[in-house]
C-alpha cells in the first residue's frame, strides 16, 4: 500500500511542516520506500517532483523540505508497490490534461483485476492499477462531458459514481485535483483536519517538531490537510467515511459531502 | 525569443556541463529571464522541472546543476516571452501523453496568428503560441494514426509535413521527444554536435569552464547536444538547415535527414 498527503487552502501555503513528518514514513517511521512524488499547483501550472527513490534517500525530497513552495492545492504520495515495478513512470502523482486544465491524481489501495470500462484517449504509461484507474476516470468524464467542463455539482456526482464503480475492484482511496478543487475519495482510510483561526500549536507524530501556526498565519487563512493517517498527535483529525467523496475548496469541505 | 537545449545519448548521461553554460543565458550572458524548464526521460517516466523565475535566480536551476540526473533524452528551455504571460503554465517544455508514452516539447520562435488546423482532445492550458502548436501537432498525429503509433519512418514524415505547415505562421524551431527519439526542427536557428571517441576537451562560451570528456566516458559512449546557439568555443557545431527535421536516436542522427 501507499500513503497520501493533500493540502487545499484559501491562500498559497507551503506544506513543509506536513511533508516533513510525511516523508519520514518513506523509509524511517514507515516502509513506503518504492518512490514518491509531490505536485504543487501554481495557478494553472504544476510543479511536479517525482523520484523512484525513497523520500529519506532522495535529494529531491530534501529539496522540497528546504525550499518552501506556496500553493493552493498540493498532492503527495509515498509508494509501497503492490502492482507495478519500482520505476519513475509508476510513481504517483500522475498528471494528465483535460478541459484546459492539469489534473493530478494519487492513489492508495489495490485494485485487483481492474478492468477499465472505457476506451479513450487516456491510457497508462506505466503498469500500475492506479494509473489505469485514473485514465479510466478521465476517459469516462471526457466521454460524458466532451470538451466542456460541467458545473462542479454535476462533475462531483459523476466522479462519485465512477469512484464507487471502480471501488468494486478493491480499495480506492485517492486524491485528485484540477488546481481549484481537491477531490478526496475514501474507500478504507483517509482523514483530514481544517486549520483556521484561532491557530495553535501542532506537533508531528513522525518527528519531534512543533510549529505554532499563529505565528505564520493571518486570521483569514484556512488550510485543509488530508492524509492516510493523522500527521500530528495533539490535534483532532476527522475520518472521511468509507464510500465518501469529500471535496475541498478554499480550505474547507465544499459544499457538502457527496 | 527563447533558447533551446537538447541531448540524446546511447548511454544515460548527465547534462550538467551543457546546462551550466546554457543557464547563464537566463539572465547573465543572455536576457531569457521569463522562466525555464528542463525534462529528463528516465525510461518511460519523466522528471520535469519548471520555474517561472530566470535560471540565474532559480533554486530549482541550482538543484539541476548540482545534482546530476542521467538520461538518454533531455529537453531544456529558457524563455523570453513573445506571447503569453510570465507564469508557470507558460514555461516550456510542455508535457502530454500519447500512445502510452510521454511527449515533451519546447519551442523557440514566434508563430503569429497561428490558427490550429485541428480540433481534438489536446488543448493548451496556458496562452502561448508554442503550447497551441504542440497540441495542434498531437491532435493531427492522433487524428492520423489513432491509438496505434506508426513506424518511425512514417511518423517522421508526418511530423515533418506538419512542421512545414505550422512554419508558415512564423519561426518554428523546436525539440520534441517521446523518450526514444529526439525530433529537432529548424526553422531559423538550431545547431548540434555529436561527441564520441576519441573524446577531448570542451570549453564553454558562457562561462570559463573546461571539461575533459575522455575522463568521464567510455569508448562506446555517444552524445548529441542540440542548441539554439553553440555552447562551446573549441568544437565544431553543425547547423541544422532551415526547413529540416533532424531526428536523433542513440546519440546520432537517425537514419537520415527528413
Amino acid at each position: 500500500m501507499c500513503q497520501l498527503l493533500g493540502m487545499n487552502c484559501n491562500v498559497p501555503t507551503d506544506i513543509c511542516f506536513s511533508f516533513d513528518g510525511f516523508s519520514k514514513r518513506g523509509g524511517e517511521t514507515g516502509d513506503h520506500r518504492d518512490g514518491f512524488g509531490i505536485a504543487f499547483f501554481e495557478d494553472k501550472g504544476v510543479k511536479l517532483f517525482l523520484d523512484s527513490k525513497p523520500t529519506i534517500d532522495s535529494p529531491i525530497a530534501e529539496y522540497i523540505k528546504t525550499h518552501p513552495i506556496h500553493s493552493l492545492n498540493v498532492i503527495a504520495h509515498i509508494r509501497k508497490a503492490t502492482q507495478g515495478k519500482i520505476t519513475l513512470e509508476n510513481c504517483h502523482p500522475f498528471i494528465r490534461q483535460m478541459w484546459k486544465k492539469n489534473w493530478i491524481f494519487a492513489h492508495n489501495g489495490n485494485l485487483e483485476h481492474l478492468v477499465p470500462t472505457s476506451n479513450g484517449y487516456y491510457s497508462a504509461i506505466g503498469d500500475t492499477d492506479s494509473e489505469t484507474a485514473f485514465c479510466d476516470m478521465l476517459n469516462r468524464l471526457y466521454g460524458e462531458f466532451g470538451n466542456q467542463e460541467p458545473p462542479i455539482e454535476i462533475l462531483a456526482r459523476k466522479i462519485r459514481n465512477i469512484s464507487h464503480e471502480i471501488s468494486t475492484f478493491g480499495s480506492f482511496n485517492y486524491l485528485l485535483s484540477n488546481g481549484e478543487f481537491l477531490f478526496c475519495h475514501c474507500s478504507t482510510k483517509l482523514t483530514y483536519i481544517v486549520r483556521q483561526a484561532p491557530f495553535s500549536n501542532a506537533h508531528l507524530i513522525d518527528e519531534d517538531i512543533t510549529v505554532d501556526f499563529s505565528l505564520v498565519t493571518t486570521s483569514q487563512d484556512r488550510v485543509a490537510v488530508i492524509a492516510t493517517e493523522p500527521l500530528t498527535d495533539n490535534e483532532i483529525w476527522t475520518d472521511i467515511h468509507p464510500g465518501e467523496l469529500l471535496i475541498f475548496n478554499q480550505g474547507q469541505p465544499f459544499p457538502a459531502r457527496y
